[in-house]
């Protein structure tokens, strides 16, 4: 069975690029926006469209309370859901060809089967801010307050979507096996730790 | 200013023996029943009292529901906060001494100025289990359910004890800069990695 890796993370906490150097280290593949591509290409959908609404709740699109099981809410949200579906077919395919990090997509209850090495990464909301103001385009002008509403935007469809699917609050440390706070840190300096972690993970499970 | 790296832990998660291990990998201190005995000796109490009040909360001893300003429970609890008071006072003692790992009893509260690496180390309850059976003395013979008991009673009385001073959850994130879950994990293969995080730590607050 492949090793994998699941990487969940607060918006601006450096998770994607965590994850990104995390597996260019361990020499595996790495997926985050292939992911949404292959949604895209298979449903017919435009990339934004998917990736739009995979990482948030049904709730946040229909604000209206419904029973949250996905067989009472299919009618209603039959798109969002089919697009969640044919995600988590794609994770599964592509977890099946080699090693693996995924970002996000909560591909760790996708591939629990698995036994994904499962990471949350963090940070404080002044590192987040400062973290997306550095690598804001030019084309976007946030000022800090107006970054930290927008954070607190996408978590809040993260946490959502995480809630809908586990019952957990986002970020529960039984969910995962690794947590980092990556607050003030530089993420390239922290791969070392990482690495020497995922051995010792993954070597617990050969026996 | 010192090193200092303070770790709290679930009961049987092994964090205790994380933090010798670290202490040893690293070279510097490790203070634990140390501190216990320390507050015994300056106090003229029992290490054992001691040691079954210095992670507990009043309420967990008082449960008539208090003011939780410790100025408002101090006539009525005073033997309590004495010992706790008396506890943080030998904490930043050692704490000025040297570079140092601390286990338990808030340090990383009491020692916030040091912007200390605080680590949680958890597990699941059936590793935690299984590891407090395989360290158990021939004088005690609990079956693993009683351990299960005995494991959530001593971890309630650490959370009553954190949440009454930081009002936090016990093992809430934001608390933590690293969370490490030990469930089927050699503690002494874990090292390498705490040890690589705790370089990138360091390295970060001297800039």
């Amino acid at each position: 069975m492949h090793r994998i890796i699941t990487i969940s993370r607060e918006f601006g906490s450096g998770g994607r690029e965590l994850g990104k150097r995390l597996a260019e280290a361990l020499g595996i593949a790495y997926f985050d926006k292939e992911i949404i591509k292959a949604v895209a290409e298979h449903s017919g959908l435009a990339e934004q469209y998917v990736e739009s609404i995979s990482e948030k709740s049904v709730s946040f699109y229909y604000p209206i309370s419904y029973n949250t099981t996905f067989a009472g809410i299919q009618p209603l949200v039959g798109e969002h859901t089919d697009v969640i579906a044919k995600q988590n077919e794609i994770i599964r395919e592509m977890a099946e060809k080699s090693d693996a990090v995924f970002i996000g997509r909560a591909a760790d209850i996708v591939l629990e089967d698995y036994k994904p090495l499962r990471i949350f990464v963090y940070a404080d909301m002044d590192s987040k801010v400062a973290r997306c103001l550095a690598r804001e385009s030019d084309a976007e002008d946030y000022t800090p307050k107006e970054m930290e509403k927008q954070i607190k935007k996408i978590d809040k469809g993260r946490a959502n979507f995480r809630e809908m699917i586990t019952g957990n609050k986002f970020g529960s440390k039984d969910d995962y096996d690794l947590m980092i706070n990556t607050s003030g840190l530089d993420i390239a300096k922290l791969i070392p730790a990482v690495v020497a972690y995922a051995d010792c993970y993954f070597d617990a499970q050969k026996k």
